[in-house]
């Protein structure tokens, strides 16, 4: 049985330090897991906005370079005099393009990454300081849904790289968990939940990725490949989204990384219906070849249910980008709500009779 | 000054013939261009259709695979008994999606790729039968806009494959325009539009790509590298769509192949409005640093204005995959209002004078 952990939810909005005097945290939520030095690190997306003082008026925060210095800049509505956007969603907010096409003109909110660190995998510290901040350059919008896959000593982590061009994943490595070394987009826009095996198979990389297409198709699942991490390739559909009215109508992409088991990959993945409900599914694949799939579970083995991941910044989701096996059980770190970080267990053996296999 | 080719149109639906009885050629047009024993190929794109037989059906023809085979199977849409499909579009019937999202049902038309042959540049003779026809596992719903990269003896077509999933863009090459080796996707969805640079520049190969990203963002050109031609990363932004009004505000992307000049990379790359008129534009690149813009002419050199340009299976359009050089001159083929091919010179040294180079 998924046993919600009892401290849940492990972090949330008032355990983190804001960046900036002027910000509130309206997030703690969507990290990547690692194990480092007998710890367990949570690399999380901390996501800020600037503390309103007008309600006519909306401040959003933005990373500008200037005199090759990359700082915050605070990017101002006037709701009133600027009818033509649209306030209405608290994530965004949208100005008509071409064609009547409803493009986001600015994130009401900018994510940032942050360790937490803890002992015992429950009782968790927040630094005070952000681990890496955007920058101009590449993350103007902010970094978002960070992701570790551990290969021998270094950790590589994916994030999404938003700007207003578009929303690309890109790659970072660290060994310490305080310096960062930015490696570049290897997903263009729109892509996103890009989780990297902890190991080549059959002499490449391999990756579940979630392009977000325009015209045709849908948020989807799909595997690329790649020689050395940067360069990327072999694009397979993987799973598509399913029918009118399922748990997975919406989307579908990766969650946590894929965990090695005796038995085969290990993919926790996220899909959400027609209303943005999101939850995890499971599969089982082949040791050698990941596009094979062993086992499936046809409906969603959890659910936004506890009253912190219905209600929230965003409510009804969960949404996991890391977990960790830990003496028969995998343990599942999770965002909730896109607001707060939680955990739940369930053991690899039940998974395993869930799976069939 | 630009003149167009006397002879334009060079290639009409009508000098092609159906690869299926029950088709009617809806377009020849978007042609890679390479030269191949003192001949001037063009690789078209064929969009066919079914002729339709009853006025309150639409019949669609897509690739299958049945037992290990790929055939060509209709759908039928029946308009009054399925009204909750769109069928406005002569392109595409749309149906409605989770959130009101639009989404493609079907394209009206499959499109493969067909060789034309020409002595002179200017007479072509379109082969009878498809040079390549798409297969239901990569391009279910046809084979789109090909360019030709030639390297040393071998020459790699890039191409649109694309299937209900999404319009991703698939590598293949030829010696001989005969016989064709697929290598699959490149490019995830949804990208079009890519062009890949006729050798390395700094130990990589690099090709523009147009990703069409959802949420946030436009369809812009963005430029990618790999050691390989197979797997692509380190996505930067070339250029952005520009600002209301202009005649590149609703997209922007790769043209012709980039032409290596004794001043730089010539890039002759597209355009589009708000209302979907398609121009043409152009770049000259560094040798070495092909990021860096050495001239940009900031309006079109040539619009739609000819009459077969104006007018046809979707107007005002000139939109090109392919230019070679010839004594002086840039050679430009280009399809007109998506069902015709023609041709346009303009000296070299005159785009220099309007680059100011």
């Amino acid at each position: 049985m998924l046993k919600r952990c009892g401290y849940n939810p492990l972090l949330v909005p008032a355990d983190v330090k804001p960046s900036n005097p002027r910000f509130q945290v309206d997030g703690i939520f969507n990290c990547g897991v690692a194990r480092y030095r007998g710890e367990v690190i949570l690399l999380c997306r901390v996501a800020e906005s600037v503390r309103q003082t007008d309600e006519n008026k909306l401040e959003i925060p933005v990373v500008v370079n200037e005199n090759g210095k990359d700082v915050i800049k605070t990017v101002v509505y006037d709701k009133k005099a600027q009818p033509e956007f649209d306030y209405s969603d608290s994530r965004s907010v949208y100005k008509k393009g071409p064609k009547g096409r409803r493009t986001v003109a600015n994130l009401t909110s900018l994510s940032h990454l942050r360790v937490a660190r803890s002992g015992d995998g429950i009782h968790f510290t927040v630094e005070d300081r952000p681990g890496i901040m955007p920058i101009a350059s590449e993350e103007s919008w902010g970094m978002e849904d960070p992701r570790i896959t551990q290969i021998g000593e270094t950790y590589y982590i994916t994030y999404s790289a938003v700007t207003e061009h578009g929303v690309c994943v890109s790659l970072m490595k660290t060994k310490d968990f305080q310096s960062y070394e930015r490696m570049g987009i290897i997903f263009g826009p729109e892509n996103k939940d890009v989780a990297i095996f902890p190991e080549k198979i059959g002499g490449e990389y391999v990756a579940f990725n979630r392009p977000v297409p325009f015209g045709i198709g849908m948020p989807s699942m799909w595997l690329a490949k790649s020689p050395d991490l940067l360069h990327w390739g072999r694009q397979k559909l993987f799973m598509a989204t399913s029918h009118e009215g399922c748990w997975d109508e919406g989307r579908v992409g990766g969650g946590a990384v894929p965990l090695k088991t005796e038995k085969g990959w290990l993919v926790i993945y996220h899909a959400a219906d027609a209303a943005d409900r999101y939850c995890l599914g499971v599969y089982l694949l082949d040791p050698e070849h990941p596009e094979q799939i062993l086992g499936k579970l046809e409906v969603p083995f959890m659910e936004p249910e506890a009253d912190y991941e219905k209600e929230g910044f965003f409510g009804n989701v969960v949404f996991t980008c890391g977990a960790l096996l830990q003496e028969g059980n995998v343990v599942i770190y999770y965002g909730a709500a896109d607001d707060k970080i939680c955990r739940a267990d369930i053991e690899l053996e039940e998974l395993y009779r869930m799976l069939g296999v």
